[in-house]
C-alpha cells in the first residue's frame, strides 16, 4: 500500500490478537490458532454490476465488499480474523475514494472483531473494483462445509428473502453471530450463504450433498422489500419469485438433523429469525411443494458470474 | 467461482497437503500448521498498468500475477501452501481469457508447490483486473520482516537490476527458494522484495529499520536489460539509473550481519547470484558511495502506486 494512504490506516485500522505483523510489510503475519484450520474467502465487487459508483455512497461499498466475505465465513461457521483489500481506483479522486470506501470497511471489522491487516492500493484508467480476501479460524468444531448435507434433513434459513437491491444488498448483517451460536450448540450438517440466490445456492448446498431439496412453497420468507418490488410498474415477478430468485440476501441455508432443528425452531434464538423452509431428498433436483403437497419442479434461478450476459441488476428479468 | 470454470480447474489444479477444502465450498480450509505462522499477502494487477491485454499473452499475465505474491512471500522467507485468484473479465471472450490466464498461474503453482485453492470470476463491461492472495507458512525461524535490519548490517541483492520492461516483469522466478534457504542457514535481519525499484524498496527497508542505507555504485549488479534500455534513442536514463529505479526485478534486498553475509558471498549457493550491495548506516537516509568512498545522496526513485500520474510503463521518465 502506498505510504500515505497507509499512515492514514495505521490510525484508524481494527486489529485481532492472532495479527502479529500487519500493513506495511511485503506481507501480513498471522499467529498460529493452535487446532483451528484457516478460512479464505475471497470476492470481488465492480462498478455497475455489483454497486453503482456516484450513486451508492462510497462507504456503503466499501461495507457490502467487506460484509459478502464475512458472509462466506459465516456459512463455513468461522471466526473473522483478518481482511486483506486490494482497491483498483478510478485515477481521479483515488484518494479520497481509497478513504471512504476503507471507512466503510472499518466500521463493519469493527463490529465483527477482524482486523484489516494488509491489501494493495492502485490507480488505473478503468472503473473501480474492489477486492476482499477474509482469513478466519474455525471453532473447536471444526469448518461446516456445503457437502455434508443428507436425505432427510431439514432446511432451515435465517432472515427473509427478495427485493435486496432496494437497500439489503448494502446494510445486510453477515450471520457470523448467528453461525457460530447455532454451530456451537447444535449440529449443523451443512450450509451455505444465499449470495446468488435462495434457490441456486439451495440447489449448490444439495448437488455438493448428493441430495435432492424440497422447499414449501408457503414456508419461505419473503421480505417486505420482495413485495415492494412486485408492486413495480414494470415488474413481472410475484414476491415469491423475487424470494427464490433475487439473490443478495447474504441469509444463511442450513442443513440439520430434524430433531436439532426441532430445538433451534422452538428456540428462536435469533432477532433476524430462522425458519423451516424445506428438506434434502434422496433424488437429485429441487422442487417447490404446496400447502397439499403437491410438487412441481424448480428451476434454480439466480445471478451466475460467468457465462451469463444478464447483469445481476436485472437478474431477476423474463 | 461458477460452474463450468470451476470443474475445468478442479481437473487441473495444483494442490497441497495442507489445504483440506479447495475450491467449490463458500471458503477453502486450510489445515493447522503447528507452531508455524500463517503469511498472507494480496496484490491486484491492471491493464495498462502491469500488463497489456492484447499485447501480453494471457498466459504470461496470469504467471506474473501469481509471480508477484510469491515474491512477497520470499520477502518474508515464508513457504508457499495456496492461492486465491479474482478474475474481473471483459465480458468479451471472458471464459477462454479466465482458463489462458489460469493456465499460467498453473504451472507456476506447480514448480512451487502451491494449491489455487479458491477465487471468484467476474465478468463486467471494464477492463482485465486480476488479484491473487497467496496464502504461506513461515519456517521455524519465523518470518523475516524489513524492521530487523541494523546500523552496520551488509545488504545483500539476488540477481540483477533494470530494463525488466523488456521482458522479465513476466519471467522473472520469485525468490522463494533462495529466500528458504539463505534463511535456513545464516542470519537474515530484514528483507523485501524489489517491485517498485531497488532505490525505493531499499530506502523503505532502511526505514521500516529505522536506519539509512548506503549503496555502493560499482556493486550495483546492473541487468544487461538495463544497459538495451539506455541505448535506445528515446531514452535518458544511464544503465545504473535503470538499475535504481525501475521496478519489477523482483530479486530480494537482505539485510545480514557481516560475518553471516561474508559466508554466504563465499560460497555464491544460487546460479542467480547474490552481491554485496552496501550497507546499513545510522542515520536515516539513503546514499550513493563512489570508488573513492564519496557519497552523494541519492534520492529513492520507483513506481508508486497512489498519487502519481505516471504509468508504471513510464515510471523511469522524469
Amino acid at each position: 500500500m502506498e505510504l500515505a494512504f497507509l499512515e492514514w490506516l495505521e490510525r484508524r485500522v481494527a486489529t485481532h490478537p492472532l495479527v502479529t505483523v500487519g500493513p506495511g510489510d511485503d506481507a501480513a503475519v498471522l499467529a498460529p490458532a493452535g487446532s483451528r484450520s484457516t478460512v479464505v474467502t475471497t470476492d470481488a465487487l465492480t462498478d455497475q454490476v455489483d454497486f453503482r459508483l456516484g450513486v451508492d455512497p462510497p462507504a456503503r461499498i466499501g461495507r457490502k465488499a467487506l460484509a459478502v466475505n464475512l458472509s462466506d465465513l459465516a456459512a463455513m461457521a468461522a471466526e473473522p480474523v483478518a481482511a486483506f483489500v486490494s482497491l483498483v481506483l478510478p485515477r481521479a479522486d483515488a484518494g479520497p475514494l481509497a478513504r471512504e470506501l476503507t471507512l466503510g470497511m472499518l466500521d463493519l471489522a469493527r463490529e465483527f472483531d477482524l482486523a484489516i491487516a494488509g491489501g494493495d492500493t492502485n490507480c488505473w484508467d478503468g472503473g473501480l473494483v474492489i477486492n476482499v480476501t477474509a482469513v478466519g479460524r474455525t471453532t473447536a468444531k471444526g469448518p461446516v462445509l456445503r457437502s455434508g448435507g443428507r436425505p432427510g434433513d431439514v432446511v432451515l434459513a435465517t432472515g427473509r428473502f427478495g427485493g435486496s437491491l432496494l437497500g439489503r444488498q448494502f446494510d445486510f448483517t453477515p450471520r457470523i453471530r448467528e453461525a457460530l451460536a447455532i454451530h456451537a450448540r447444535w449440529d449443523v450438517r451443512a450450509a451455505i450463504d444465499v449470495s446468488d440466490g435462495l434457490s441456486l445456492d439451495l440447489h449448490r448446498l444439495a448437488a455438493a450433498s448428493r441430495c435432492g431439496a424440497e422447499l414449501d412453497r408457503n414456508a419461505i420468507p419473503v421480505a417486505p422489500a420482495a413485495y415492494l418490488r412486485s408492486l413495480s410498474p414494470d415488474d413481472r415477478l410475484s414476491p415469491l419469485e423475487h424470494a427464490l430468485g433475487d439473490g443478495e440476501d447474504f441469509e444463511l441455508l442450513l442443513a440439520m438433523p430434524e430433531a436439532d432443528a426441532a430445538r433451534l425452531l422452538d428456540e428462536q434464538p435469533f432477532a433476524c429469525g430462522v425458519a423451516r423452509i424445506g428438506r434434502l431428498v434422496p433424488e437429485p433436483g429441487l422442487w417447490l411443494v404446496d400447502s397439499l403437497g403437491r410438487r412441481s419442479p424448480l428451476v434454480p434461478r439466480g445471478f451466475e458470474h460467468l457465462g451469463r450476459t444478464t447483469e445481476r441488476t436485472t437478474e431477476t428479468g423474463e
